[in-house]
């Protein structure tokens, strides 16, 4: 992060935290803070919470807010890069087509640049973690839901409006599970964090033998996707099948973006990826026996380079780069 | 294509014909020749066939072999285009990682480029045909399979190998019907004229009423999906039927690659768009029904501009940029 002029600010909008922080020029984090989403409060409430945030995170940076060249500006969801929309997004309720930068700007000065959060991970993974030096590579976020964003040529490719690599609702079984867009079999309700947990849960409720009950007191609705993580690690073989057969799902998804788009590289990352070679290694055989024999030959499936601030960083860096080819 | 200062020769090598053309300076066709592929006689006797072909084009076309610049070559399957290898043609049986680019600049000259057949028809359609002026399109063709090709910021995207935009093997529907690539649930084993005709022979054979079986001796086996289109434009309910439900899947994959790539255009060719609006109504339902609002307003799902010589126009203008940057 040393090619641009100015300090900027990164923000991260996830459905449970805002975080908010200031690069210096040389890239490193000047200040860093966060708060409750509320996303159930409604959007004027989120996004005053925001602007505090921004406000509160420049103060702490020690710079003054004309010191500070842009503001970039990450969430989850289908973003209208264009217009400045938050079209829908699927953790934070109640918004559809929510004008965020434009309220930003009149409460703050812009300019702001927002894009989907994937995306912005995606962008900091090739700026400097896993990804460095790449021309073609995905990254993909499996937690809750999945998303992705592509790296093509070197840069970010958002499509037309900004959506692209709207990874999760590609449909991968006809009549599958219901997913929460309300279409059925999208990779995210077959091979999310979601998915392993309903996945554990309808097992255990057929009587299949486990230490996860054990794990959450008995009460089988509170299984998630890291409870059958820590069963795994114990050796518990249904927690081991549960995410075989995850696994296998998640490899058929990547399969299909490894024939469509034939990148050198995919990373992944979210939550659920945590589980490490667990689970990479059968996604790499489901890859593998899913894919063409050119594409995948030349694929490498890896975690990520960067941590929990990778979102953060990525739009730091997107505003960073929007502003340098506007200036 | 008159951005470029030499004639050049493109190519086409499809499962039943190859087709040679001479291209002027202007891009007016000096001459064309068509043979047959004649693929089960292996890939010596092909090879041999396609250099004929392409020196009786030179001849006829008045031109000498040292005034023509280059030749490009499209050829169905995947093709290594850093190696110039056909990795696997599906409708060439026999064909595995033959070197044809060396074998024919040994014969031939060079310098020789080649490129999968639908990432040369998506080249000519941007250039000359639907997607002109575009920055993101995407060109299908459904025929006996599906095939697909890029546009992104206005330029062919091939991928690391050259194999990027292999459509047809995206799995929509796991443990679908078998494809001939020995997957399941491919969109081409789901929605090409293949599954077109295998679903209307299975219905048929069920016992459904329709005039198919008198438009084909009333031999079931040999119903094709240009039966099921001449039974559906005299008003055959059950010809109706089949089109509706495979129009429902190629939606579906349509959607897939809209929520994926965001693109302007996509653009539906091969023999079984020829049934036109009484296939692209209905597709375009299921693509708005099973795509993300925001890309979907975005995109207008249309026919080819070009015709038939979509593939050999495309093959001469990749070998003519590839020279032009390459010069």
């Amino acid at each position: 992060m040393d090619r641009f002029k100015v300090p900027v600010v990164g923000v991260d909008i996830g459905g449970t935290k805002i975080i908010a922080a200031v690069f210096d020029t040389d890239g490193a984090m000047l200040s860093r803070i966060h708060c409750l989403t509320r996303g159930s409060e409604g959007p004027n409430s989120v996004i005053n919470r925001l602007s505090a945030a921004i406000i509160n995170a420049i103060e702490k940076s020690g710079l003054k807010r004309k010191q500070v060249g842009c503001i970039g500006i990450a969430v989850a969801g289908a973003i209208d890069i264009n217009r400045g929309l938050v079209g829908d997004s699927p953790n934070i309720p109640h918004w559809h087509n929510i004008p965020l930068r434009d309220r930003l700007v009149k409460s703050l000065g812009g300019p702001i640049f927002m894009l989907n959060d994937a995306n912005a991970a995606a962008l900091a993974e090739h700026r400097l973690g896993a990804g460095r030096g790449l021309n073609n590579m995905i990254y993909i976020t499996v937690s809750t839901g999945i998303g992705g964003g592509m790296i093509i040529n070197g840069e970010l490719y958002q499509g037309t409006d900004g959506s692209a690599a709207e990874i999760g609702h590609m449909i991968i079984k006809i009549g599958g599970p219901l997913c929460k867009c309300g279409k059925h079999g999208c990779f995210e309700a077959m091979a999310s964090g979601t998915a392993i947990a309903r996945l554990a849960k309808s097992r255990l409720r057929r009587g299949e033998k486990s230490i996860m009950p054990g794990l959450v007191h008995d009460k089988v609705s509170n299984v998630t996707a890291e409870t059958v993580a820590a069963a795994a690690r114990k050796g518990d073989t249904l927690a081991l099948a549960v995410i075989e057969e995850s696994a296998g799902y998640l490899g058929i998804g990547i399969a299909n973006l490894v024939n469509l788009m034939n990148p050198q590289m995919i990373i992944i990352g979210g939550g659920v990826s945590k589980m490490g070679e667990m689970l990479l290694k059968p996604t790499r055989k489901s890859m593998k026996a899913n894919s063409i024999e050119l594409p995948v030959s030349s694929v490498r499936l890896v975690r990520p380079g960067l941590g929990v601030d990778a979102e953060l960083t990525g739009a730091a860096l997107y505003a960073r780069e929007m502003l340098g080819t506007k200036a």
